[in-house]
């Protein structure tokens, strides 16, 4: 059970697709959650999954909020711009094979917008203290080398790291089998504690907002992440949390001593 | 594979949801099994599923019984009283997106009855003996606030713990996705040890029959939560036993000092 | 993926479904497969399914051999006697879902024959070294009781254990829903290690082959027990490797002093 | 979610299919991936799954890569030969069931090309220095022990392992049910640690040109493994890594001193 839910129908004209879902360092949700507000992207349909954890949110103390990822729209204003669908949310999939399930949701969706080209971010996780963290990228094709050489990105993931895990990595690579084709933009982070690294987050934004021409002012980027890190907190401890009850649930030992008897 | 059997069909008007599955401090049991009795209402449906765990239990020594959620009716007896379908049942799921399938069957039944409104019975683990405990809310929709704001519901479940975990949070979360409203009443629980809590329960179930206008003899209580909770400790220790069954089974040692061959 | 293939069709009037597969002191299989033998029935159908280990077994040193479920069936030589299906096997499912899965595929394909009435058979680990043990039962009808009665059943199972895991009970609590009805002979034995226990298979034996009215001699069930136990301790060592695989490999650490660079 | 896509729709006649998927040593991988390159066999189908790990690997510093099973044919070039479908990749399953799943949708695909005869190749872990590591078989049928005695094949896999797990088990045992038949070529390695074996490949490898009648040439074979060596160590390594990761997620403390507050 993976459903997604339109409110809007937008018109969009050969739009891509930007990723920014929680990860290491949540350098994409950050960036793109900044871009979604500086931009003022509308929302239009969102995402629910059995693979999500099995519990809701209480948001401002007496809320109640289901596990989302979230979908919003951004129409282009100048020449050299493209139409944008922005991918965000509260949390990736619990398991293995569910990161499949929802990632092939959201291409059969975007696809029908007509998205063929995707923007992943993400951070890499290098175990340092980054100073001068860098954008780091990979990509579906070697033609596309060419194409993103000048905005500075490191083409030297695969020698980092040798893999990228969930939506940032998937979306692309089975993308690709569509004949979408993409790019994944990976900013420095030290990546322990798993921490906000806003640092790492505006390179990558800086990088990204290049590259689609978009006129944004990073100016309020450290506030936002301030506000933004007090959710994204929460969240976070609230999986973990969830985690240990899961998993106290299933190794609760038997109290006392009673004798361990069974039937089969 | 999850399964709703019903044995009667009732004609309810509008009525409402109220969940009462086992959980923390099984306030939500405790409380809705005694309503049930008390209101003597009638059992409709069943529901089993293969989310559940692979055992049955033995009843009274001799009897097998597949585990259940069972559902109940009651109808209105006087004006301001509303129709009600009660659901309580001996577990909740074994497996994270197990819930969400779960619930969603149970969501997809008690639609046709017409229900738009939710109740969902929990505890609040405080981890402290809690000696007056009271009763927190959390709703699906800001405009529940003042509405039950004069039934001396503390709205700040969101501050002392972010999440509500299985049916009590996610019939509310993925039945708004319905068009439903409700609100989720946690009942103050030390929480730790898992033991029934008939005080924190009492405390809800005088907030719900508030509510609800319902006319219920609480002195019977302290007996019936005594009676449940040689059924309730049964299904606890069963279930750590069956826990510590599968994972012995899937964590057992090779005997002897046989060489590990294996082939692939 | 669950599938059942039959190699024929057999006529059966009223059968019965007689149920051993492995579990506790392996009581069950050694029970049935002994009938099986004894009374010389044919095997008609066999089950496999993705709920099995994900290996299959070597057999006579060069022989591949996936894992099975199978059906044997057997018709009333004289009066008082029943048409009987047997179902044995290699193994029950690995995961709790799986088991439900199973089982109601093999319940649609035994109700198919007319099957209204189930036995299974059982060990029930008691923890202790059991010099005289004895037959305890279960059933799924308070009615069933008085005929079971006179055969010197305990029926105080759950007195001694609270549930029965696997094929043995949810067969019975299963087949329940569909109007079956049944009972599940439990063989006392001591559970620890888990070895095949020829004596309470022994005692089940006698008190299902008394309310059956079977002849069957009993004389060759050590010598039996000794063939069978070398393929049962096989496929339970077996098995016992492959989960220490799985889990070797699902939890194998990063050689060296790499350092942990990860993508998000 | 488990998809074949095919690049090329080759006319075969009545050919084999000869697996050679990742497992102990890489036996399998190394052998086929070599007689792959040697005949110059053309891909013409690729399969990916959701039962694979949920990340995409990084080739050559910068571009994504899913993971993926392969299909290569290759036509017989004279008398005696046979056209032969090739099964190769970065993977097996993650969870057991997958194996069953993924297994069934290429015994469906290769079964459209009229396969009727499967070799799979392995390795058998013997857990001690392999100095002249020997071919040993096992076959669907008894019948087929004759055929290959000639190879100088040992079948005595079944007394020094009892069981194949995945592919190189699951095609013979699942293929079997529909009729086709084959045998295992295991290649005798340590086994530990988990490394690729040259040699052993090399042996089994000359067992299967024989059979086959095949002329290929050897005295490139150790060149060929240290080149694919370094991706197969990436993408173990790679593996371990994620293990970790989802481990990690799964199991992550809460951190500080707070309170396990939790809502049921």
């Amino acid at each position: 059970m993976t459903i997604i839910k339109t409110s809007a129908k937008p018109k969009l004209k050969n739009p891509i697709l930007i990723e920014g879902l929680p990860g290491v360092g949540n350098i994409g949700r950050v960036a793109v959650g900044y871009l979604i507000k500086e931009l003022n992207a509308k929302k239009f349909a969102h995402l629910y999954s059995e693979h999500f954890f099995p519990f809701v949110m209480l948001q401002e103390e007496y809320q109640l909020h289901l596990l989302k990822n979230e979908f919003y729209y951004w129409k282009a204003k100048k020449k050299g711009q493209r139409d944008i669908i922005f991918l965000v949310g509260d949390c990736q999939s619990l398991s293995p094979h569910g990161h499949y399930e929802v990632i092939e949701k959201i291409l059969d969706f975007v696809e029908k917008f007509g998205v063929k080209e995707i923007f992943t971010i993400g951070g890499l996780a290098t175990g340092e203290v980054e100073k001068k963290p860098e954008t780091l990228g990979s990509v579906t094709d070697k033609k596309l080398l060419k194409k993103y050489k000048k905005y500075n990105i490191k083409f030297t993931a695969g020698e980092k790291v040798g893999y990228i895990v969930g939506a940032a990595g998937l979306l692309l690579g089975l993308g690709k089998e569509r004949g979408m084709e993409g790019i994944c933009l990976l900013g420095e982070t030290s990546g322990f504690p798993i921490v906000t690294d806003p640092k790492s987050a505006e390179v990558v934004l800086n990088t990204l907002t290049k590259i689609l021409k978009l006129d944004v002012d990073m100016s309020k980027l450290e506030q936002r992440v301030k506000e933004m890190e007090r959710f994204i907190k929460k969240i976070e401890e609230l999986q973990r949390k969830a985690i240990m009850e899961i998993t106290k649930e299933e190794k609760a030992p038997v109290k006392g001593k009673e004798q361990l008897r069974y039937i089969g």
